[in-house]
């Protein structure tokens, strides 16, 4: 049994070299941070490819190794999008942040992970790409700027394109940590203490949901209240992070768009999102959960609608957002496996 | 026809003298700021008390002065609430912000409008107490702290208890104001700009919903982007404030507990929601939205079901928490007239 976060699950590193980046510039030393639990076998076709998501580092995410992702069928590869601070990133050698946002999109990532996948592993089309959050962003641009690549996409609690009332919650997270006094112009003199309070609370309003706290789940956590609950459980996952990297994820995010992706890199107009995410040809697990406040099921099934090979799923579940990220919650896992399991039997 | 924000329409002051506040403290100099549409009939029987809401000026919310309540039949006296920046706030007289919160609660303003009411207009009773949100919270607090003199509540998307859900909302936004780097610890030493940015992005968020955005609610209002739109329709609204009155109102509406209040004003311990609750003479319509984001309907329904002459209505609207203020939405007003002359008919 492989052990995730044992002392073999450590990150490797791809050098992907002066990357052209979408936005026409050119990163230099480029890389992906990655992680791999199981085998690729001899046929090359048990490669399950699984992007991260927001504020995420592989050992946060990768508990889903076993309880939804078995490692004895699977090769999983698990990267990190750019901007996390393992891959390239403001704090990992760039690019540094800039005044119309940061430079790099999911078509970015998804270029730098067909490169590992092709380059490291000798693999161009993984049997599964499945992501939570801006994971399953990173899933959605794989399956519209490379349609004959992939086969399977398990898209949990995440759009293809940003809508606007998700915008609106992006904005004030990015403007709660440049109020802060320590920002600069283009990074933080010191560690913005006020703003990523200020982050905290707001993220942590949006990312359960009112069921989860009525029924008194942060008491269940053992915290006395709300405000203990975000101290001492929300605020150190922020901390962590240097916060230009914070900004940089939420840029990418901002900017996720299939439809303007599809466009750019095709030289052409910019698609409408009916024609980009028609030109999926994976097979589509959209998983939506009951409760998540900022890509609320009413939103995935917009987009599963357009998608020829889609199934839409609804999580069971007061977790909100995190639902679809059920570390410690065995019934929100047993759902996204029997997800998986489905979306694989063919 | 009385018109609303016409030149008969101004603010009127009711000198409350030295006002000791539920608190312990002595306010001085203590006053309401009001405004009468209609004539108190010979009986004094026809008068309706409205609070005003988080934010809102008289001018801001006395639209409903005709659509919803009729000035021919009622006299309407619509009353700012503490802190709002007409009656008494840090930016007019007083109190000052404190460590541990501002020192006044509904309960204060419970007991101040109960003298403007006998003092002022010879009215023990009023006929109707109308509320919208942070209204919504004083009319139940009518009717809990004064069970004989409150006949008939319209609790408009507010609850009797702030619900740890709406706390998170309330405690980002505070978050939000004093990361600025103008706040000094007790107020500010200029314009909070950066802060008053994450606060109407905030508050643009949360106060609207997933649907209205969804459709396009902001571009209908002729808007460019949901940036234009904070920057333009949400930002002025709280700008024009003193910013220390914002924050008051935030610590009002975080210590807002029917519960807390009953227990103090008695003397006696505080009582458990359920009781305080189970004490409304009142008939009491709860009024929610169906996409209310932070007094979502579960919330509503389950005060209704504590109060022993209630009657849940939901209004069907994707305008959010603004569906229970909806100044140019004929649509909800006729909804809320409705849900008004069903509760007055008796």
């Amino acid at each position: 049994m492989i052990s995730p976060t044992s002392a073999a699950a450590i990150d490797q590193r791809f050098e992907l070299g002066a990357l052209p980046l979408v936005s026409g510039e050119l990163l230099a030393d480029a890389h992906l941070s990655y992680r791999v639990y199981g085998e690729l076998n001899a046929a090359c076709t048990n490669l399950v490819l699984y992007p991260s998501s927001y504020g995420a580092w592989p050992e946060d995410i990768d508990w889903v190794v076993g309880p939804i992702l078995d490692p004895h069928r699977w090769c999983i590869v698990l990267v990190s999008q750019f901007g996390n601070g393992r891959s390239s990133s403001p704090s990992q050698g760039g690019p540094a942040l800039q005044a119309g946002g940061w430079p790099v999109s999911h078509a970015d990532n998804v270029r730098a992970q067909r490169r590992l996948l092709e380059e490291g592993f000798g693999v161009e089309s993984p049997a599964l790409i499945y992501g939570w959050s801006m994971g399953a962003q990173q899933a959605y641009h794989w399956g519209v700027l490379e349609p004959e690549r992939s086969q399977r996409l398990c898209c949990i609690c995440g759009t293809a394109r940003t809508t606007p009332h998700n915008r609106l919650f992006l904005l004030s997270l990015r403007q709660a940590l440049t109020a802060d006094p320590a920002w600069n112009g283009t990074g933080f003199d010191t560690v913005p203490e006020r703003g990523l309070r200020s982050f905290a609370l707001i993220y942590a309003s949006w990312a359960a949901s009112q069921p989860f706290y009525r029924r008194g789940g942060h008491l269940d956590l053992g915290y006395a209240d709300v405000e203990s609950y975000v101290e001492q459980a929300w605020l150190p996952a922020y901390r962590r992070h240097d916060p230009r990297d914070l900004i940089a994820m939420l840029d990418v995010w901002l900017a996720c768009d299939v439809a303007a992706a599809a466009g750019i890199v095709s030289g052409q107009a910019e698609a409408d999102l009916a024609t980009a995410l028609g030109q999926i040809r994976a097979r589509c697990a959209v998983v939506a959960g009951r409760h998540d406040l900022y890509f609320p099921p009413a939103d995935c099934a917009a987009e599963a609608a357009l998608i020829p090979q889609a199934s839409l799923r609804v999580l069971e579940s007061d977790l909100g957002h995190r639902a679809g990220n059920p570390r410690d919650s065995p019934v929100e896992q047993a759902q996204l496996r029997a997800v998986v399991e489905e979306l694989c039997q063919s």
